[in-house]
């Protein structure tokens, strides 16, 4: 791309995510989905004016977004499925809690937090316990972890109906432990979380069918009582956020909550092999700086921007972590979506 | 791009904005092409933690705006000049404005604006006429102007030394028709724009040493009374924000000012033949309601979101606008950059 062009894409990026923002709302890509074509029919079909429809369409044509072609707008056939509603590959719901206005206050001034060298959103905003955001996260990822908890259950053989006592560590919408209570009926799932953000896994069990076989446990994964005995542990989404230390911290933890022969299951982002995601591993502890002014009652135990967040996402690395902490057995496996992989560690 | 990749890109894109913006308020880019090539020398060269340095540096290695080998950053070869602030092109200061708290809260509600078919942002707010934004965006945008203006210069052959009575409409830093009369002994200035933003120009005219012949005429471009005998009215960077009604009545205005043979000077955006920027100009309906935001003491004189911004970049449809407004004469010629192109029409 032109140096002129890519610079002042650059300065004017957030215009992106809020059009993205603005479209997911609107439930745009859906509305296009269905075989809504032009401005007025979109207009209607998602209450909003055809100018604002024609002039939203034709920014999301620009970037890549949609097709044009004689006035009708149509899906671009990669993104698409990720954008509408009806699809099972829909991740649009992410962008609530991406995008949101907590979320972007973490970068409203990142000069001072690089003079600083940590976030400097106040201590007392969303890094308080049970800050309503984190309700946000659950209920915004929540569309996005079906199928990926899907495929984990299919890997951990839950339709073999063995015996599972499971901890879901940082639950948040509980999905991963409530699909694996789904797929194996002599499974339970005690879900740890802040207690407000447990509520939206409660529902999340309710509406599965196994609140009969669904536990809380209020609290911070560092600082909360475990309990003993579990058949599975799982950290979905969760080491990433931290350095090596409080990971190998937190996974001596759960090391001493497994029963002899039980398995700590870490899904987290994995693609070594993709340059795409390469770059944004580097990139993440930049990305993570939203997570410091959202996490951190125990500001000891949030370390926020790891040291290496490269080193972090190396396989072997992170199988080091899990040795540290205790565990003999580690195996590594890549999901899905090119991005989803997991490590099971066996205790 | 993997399309999952793009998606996410896209919802977190403000990201990039916010990296961007901090670390030209750090003036990093500046401090790597000094030769500071590690996050140590660059932190103390900015004043800032080698941490936050680290960190910042490596998100904008990954997006692409710097290198990364052995530790060591350097900038990008086809961007660094534009970000760099010793670079004579030097654009960094426009993000002060772009990437503004008050433009960025046009876009913090799309979907209102899409359904109400304009903005959503108070008409009290930066509508207001001499709002303090057009000041910053006055000073964000001077760095940029100086070299453009150069070559406007050129073009009309300011050396020449032909007397010149000249009307800079919206003249914000006033760098077009300063750098007119700095090149040209005999050229005079007026310079049109909200009182406020005017002071920005008069500073610019003493510091380049033609503020004896430079004059202010405060007041709105649509309403205020221009005067007569020009031999140049410059519009530049002007037209772009106004549907095509509103664009031939500020036009007739112009060509009522001009003496016989007087000549209107159109500098804007254009290169129909560049891919990127025509893609840039379907989107710049949904780009400007950020001005819907800042200008429009006079709804009816300021008609954001034009009605067909394609339409309008193209050089006939430009040339048809002067033609309505009785321009008899009309020619066109891109300037530099890819993107900066003048009509001029004669009176």
């Amino acid at each position: 791309m032109d140096p002129v062009a890519r610079v002042f894409q650059g300065f004017t990026a957030y215009q992106r995510s809020a059009a993205l923002k603005g479209a997911i709302e609107l439930d745009l890509f859906s509305a296009i989905a269905e075989g809504n074509a032009t401005a007025e029919a979109l207009a209607t079909r998602c209450q909003a004016s055809a100018r604002g429809v024609r002039i939203l369409c034709d920014y999301l044509a620009a970037v890549g977004f949609l097709h044009k072609t004689d006035g009708r707008y149509t899906l671009d056939p990669e993104s698409g499925p990720l954008l509408d509603r009806h699809s099972p590959l829909y991740v649009g719901s992410a962008i609530r809690f991406l995008a949101s206005p907590v979320v972007m206050q973490s970068f409203a001034d990142v000069a001072g937090a690089v003079r600083k060298g940590g976030t400097v959103v106040d201590a007392g905003g969303a890094t308080a316990p049970e800050h309503p955001m984190w309700v946000d996260f659950a209920r915004a990822m929540a569309p996005l972890a079906g199928f990926v908890a899907q495929l984990l259950a299919n890997l951990l053989d839950a339709d073999a109906g063995c015996p599972w006592h499971v901890l879901d560590i940082a639950a948040g919408h509980g999905l991963f432990g409530i699909t694996l209570a789904a797929r194996n009926p002599r499974a339970s799932v005690v879900a740890l979380d802040w207690a407000n953000v447990l509520t939206v896994a409660e529902e999340n069990a309710r509406a599965a069918g196994v609140a009969d076989r669904f536990r809380t446990l209020p609290g911070s994964a560092f600082t909360v009582d475990y309990g003993r005995d579990y058949d599975l542990v799982l950290l979905t989404n969760f080491l990433h956020h931290f350095d090596e230390e409080a990971c190998v911290a937190v996974l001596r933890k759960v090391h001493a909550a497994l029963r002899p022969g039980g398995r700590a299951v870490i899904l987290d982002l994995h693609t070594p092999r993709n340059p795409t995601v390469r770059r944004l591993y580097r990139a993440y502890s930049f990305i993570s700086p939203r997570l410091a002014a959202a996490l951190g009652s125990d500001p000891e135990a949030y370390r926020y921007l790891p040291r290496s967040i490269e080193a972090f996402y190396d396989p072997e690395a992170l199988a080091a972590l899990l040795g540290d902490a205790g565990f003999m057995r580690v195996r590594f496996e890549r999901l899905t979506f090119g991005v989803a992989a997991i490590h099971v560690g066996e205790a």
